[in-house]
């Protein structure tokens, strides 16, 4: 293990979260909220001192291997998370430190899990943070790390893509250009872009200024952090719509937005896991519509609330404009089955991966075909290209990972605080997948408050496993890994 | 397709179940039922009759392929299960078709699951046909057919075994003697001696002749099926206790009882499933005992009911001697998990087996170490052996479709009967799982009369799907299966 390189890293991450802590001394200062400011200060003093000296470690020229990637990207969103966290601690908004870095990993994996009982209480430049780490959160802090710093060591060809491959969504990574670097500006460009867009169209909807900014830092990220108690519901229609898009829209694979860019538009229409995830929203939002209809005296607001609901809980935003814990027991077992599955790969969004669901649908049917000529070679394809057996098996692994995970730790759960079924499997599913509410007590009109503080170490953790995809959570706590031999298994 | 040699095993299973029938003409002239003989020899006069005409359909020399086997399996059940029930449908004792049919195939598939709000108001002989289901079902029919039927045919070498992968229960099928059809007839041998041991063991024991012989069919099949209201509860402690561990018996790999007949009693248990197996029981014993400890008077009553409860759940047997649904929410819990889990392969428990969960454990610490070494061959083994890639792959997709139809079967079920979470979850777990008794409304204290007919057939195909282990039922209803091309997938 080289933990020369692992350090320059995290230097170089906790600078950058310094650095990016700085705008929200601006909105304190607009908005006169002086007291926020010393945390503020202090925190950001903090970050830069000491990622700077973890950033002049001396370094060696062995390398980086996979390993060590998967070891920087877990460590560095948990350094991320605990430092994050500090100005809600230092500012006394939230003086639990366990809240805090609960409510700070929430926030960069994009959960939208709180704990807080009354948002309304935090100051506008906490508020901020709290949004902006959805933001930085959504496409990851190593992407951009990768964007603007040069990454050349001697053997440094591979490290970019081992780095990228631990921190971005879904089963596999594809370069768009020829180099990673530009490939990891281009994507940050896309969502620069697609953010403040969304900011413009929610100004123009008639939301406040500072209102569209943090709310499209959270739609961006599919995080889901509002900054009312209740959540988008009190903005009219249109600006409700426009949030509902743009989830859905943060849902689907950049790559495709780069196509679109380089006008194949054909191409990423043509899209197999595009067609998919759009005909899941779609028809999850007409049996919902369908079902809860009853329920409202406009059908017009049941559509919106109904595709708002869908587009919230697929990309696993968390955003909420209905309290979806009060529908039907139907909508609401839909809403659960979404979680799971997720938005698409390379999207902002978490859960298990629309493609993750269509390469296990494939495997599935393709053991059935063996049983049924055994002597045919079959291969898997996708997009019309094969998928390769690695990606398959590695596929299957992963839900098997996954449900033994969220079993886990739905025991520890149910061990610790022992609340009901409901309670114990939505919190690790919504906290497992980033999505934020779950149902009953942690509903849309709920939160995670009466959790014990060991129960929201797991939950955290849990968090982090669905953002970094299970490998590099895991990996972190495997003690072989810091050898250099292995032993068998 | 063969489906004439498909006919044949579908009219030798029919005979062979009208045989089976005739025991319990005896019972109903002992206790001198006679309005229950008509519905008896009526359904044991179609068995025989419609039996006979579809065994005689002329054979062609084409063989028994994989596909074949699969579909003879899964169809053999259903019509196993269909005429099985008409005893309780004739004699009006169960008047609806729907309910007749899902209480019987919960019996063959060892399920225990009950439509039958008072069980005591069948009659005995009927009684001992429901009971009788687990034991003929816990095994497998076709294993029966394979050890009395010859099954020459031209092409015939690989028939039985194919059979019998579709039939048994666990990732892989062993032989254990050089010809197959001596293995099942082992098989049953051992399974008979276990099954008299236990009901002269009951006997002794206190517990009346009938009583013991009809609790044994059901310990034998793990199935589940009481002749009480109170399930075990009545019987005297040291009752419970043998029935306690002759569940934990049934729920061994039968190959291990082989073993210990050849004098490899070391052999036996260096087994790697038999240590987890019996380590899990042991430990989930015990969290329970200190979880519940303080509802009881008496500790050796509360380590009698832990005990018992966690061997009828781990087996699926699904016998209760205490109402574990108003346990503490832990020992709940652990319960479902051990649902999940189940009993080992090559034994007549049902759940994913512990050889598949070690298989996966195995799989997922490969995929850990293939990060930290990429270059190392690595070979997952089981007792020494290496396990083939097929076999792995096939486990982690096992696993994937497990899901699948879990929540596909949960969604249904909500969409048609719409119960809280708690009662959808654990009664499609407790179908597919062949346990018999989820939580809540249909826990060990209730039962299963409330669904409507149309959840009953999707419970009923679930616990067919749990008990042939997905892929004979996945198979019949895939359409290209009986088409001689295979389209791409």
């Amino acid at each position: 293990m080289n933990f020369r390189v692992i350090s320059k890293y995290m230097g170089n991450i906790l600078m950058l979260e310094g650095a990016f802590m700085l705008p929200a001394i601006i909105v304190a200062l607009i908005y006169k909220e002086f007291s926020s400011i010393p945390a503020l200060v202090i925190s950001i003093l903090l970050c830069l001192f000491i990622g700077y000296i973890l950033s002049k470690v001396k370094q060696n020229n062995r390398g980086i291997y996979a390993k060590e990637a998967y070891v920087s990207v877990a460590l560095g969103w948990i350094i991320l998370s605990f430092f994050g966290c500090l100005p809600f601690v230092f500012s006394g908004y939230i003086p639990s430190l366990v809240d805090a870095f609960f409510e700070t990993v929430s926030g960069f994996t994009t959960t939208g899990s709180s704990i807080l009982t009354n948002v309304e209480l935090l100051s506008k430049s906490m508020l901020y943070w709290r949004s902006f780490t959805h933001w930085l959160g959504g496409m990851g802090v190593l992407v951009f790390l990768m964007a603007i710093v040069p990454m050349s060591n001697t053997k440094g060809s591979g490290e970019g893509l081992a780095l990228m491959r631990a921190e971005s969504p879904g089963p596999s990574v594809g370069k768009m250009t020829p180099t990673l670097r530009e490939t990891a500006r281009l994507l940050y460009m896309i969502y620069m872009v697609i953010t403040v867009a969304e900011m413009v169209l929610l100004v123009i909807s008639g939301m406040p200024l500072y209102d569209s900014i943090v709310t499209s830092f959270a739609t961006a990220g599919t995080g889901g952090f509002g900054i009312k108690a209740d959540s988008i519901d009190g903005y009219n229609y249109l600006s409700q719509t426009i949030v509902a898009v743009f989830m859905m829209l943060f849902g689907v694979n950049f790559s495709l937005y780069y196509l679109i860019l380089m006008r194949k538009v054909k191409d990423a229409f043509a899209n197999e896991e595009l067609k998919v995830y759009l005909s899941v929203v779609a028809l999850s939002t007409l049996i919902i519509f369908f079902n809860v209809k009853g329920m409202y005296d406009n059908s017009g607001v049941a559509l919106l609330d109904s595709y708002f609901s869908v587009s919230s809980i697929i990309t696993t935003t968390g955003f909420a404009t209905a309290n979806f814990d009060i529908w039907p027991q139907l909508s609401r077992f839909i809403l659960v089955a979404l979680m799971i599955c997720g938005a698409s790969a390379g999207s902002t969004g978490g859960g298990v991966k629309v493609s993750r669901v269509i390469i296990m649908w494939k495997a599935i049917k393709r053991e059935i075909i063996a049983v049924i000529s055994p002597r045919k070679v079959k291969t898997i394809t996708m997009d019309g290209k094969p998928v390769s057996e690695v990606v398959i098996k590695n596929t299957l692994t992963y839900f098997c990972v996954y449900w033994f995970i969220a079993i886990g730790s739905m025991f520890l759960l149910t061990i610790i605080d022992g609340f009901n079924t409901e309670v114990t499997v939505t919190s690790v599913m919504a906290c497992l997948n980033n999505i934020g509410p779950g149902l009953d007590m942690i509903g849309p009109a709920g939160n995670y408050s009466m959790f014990s503080p060991v129960s929201k170490i797991i939950l955290s953790l849990n968090m982090l496993i669905g953002r970094l995809e299970i490998w590099p959570m895991l990996l972190l706590f495997t003690p072989s890994i810091y050898k250099n031999t292995t032993k068998k298994i």
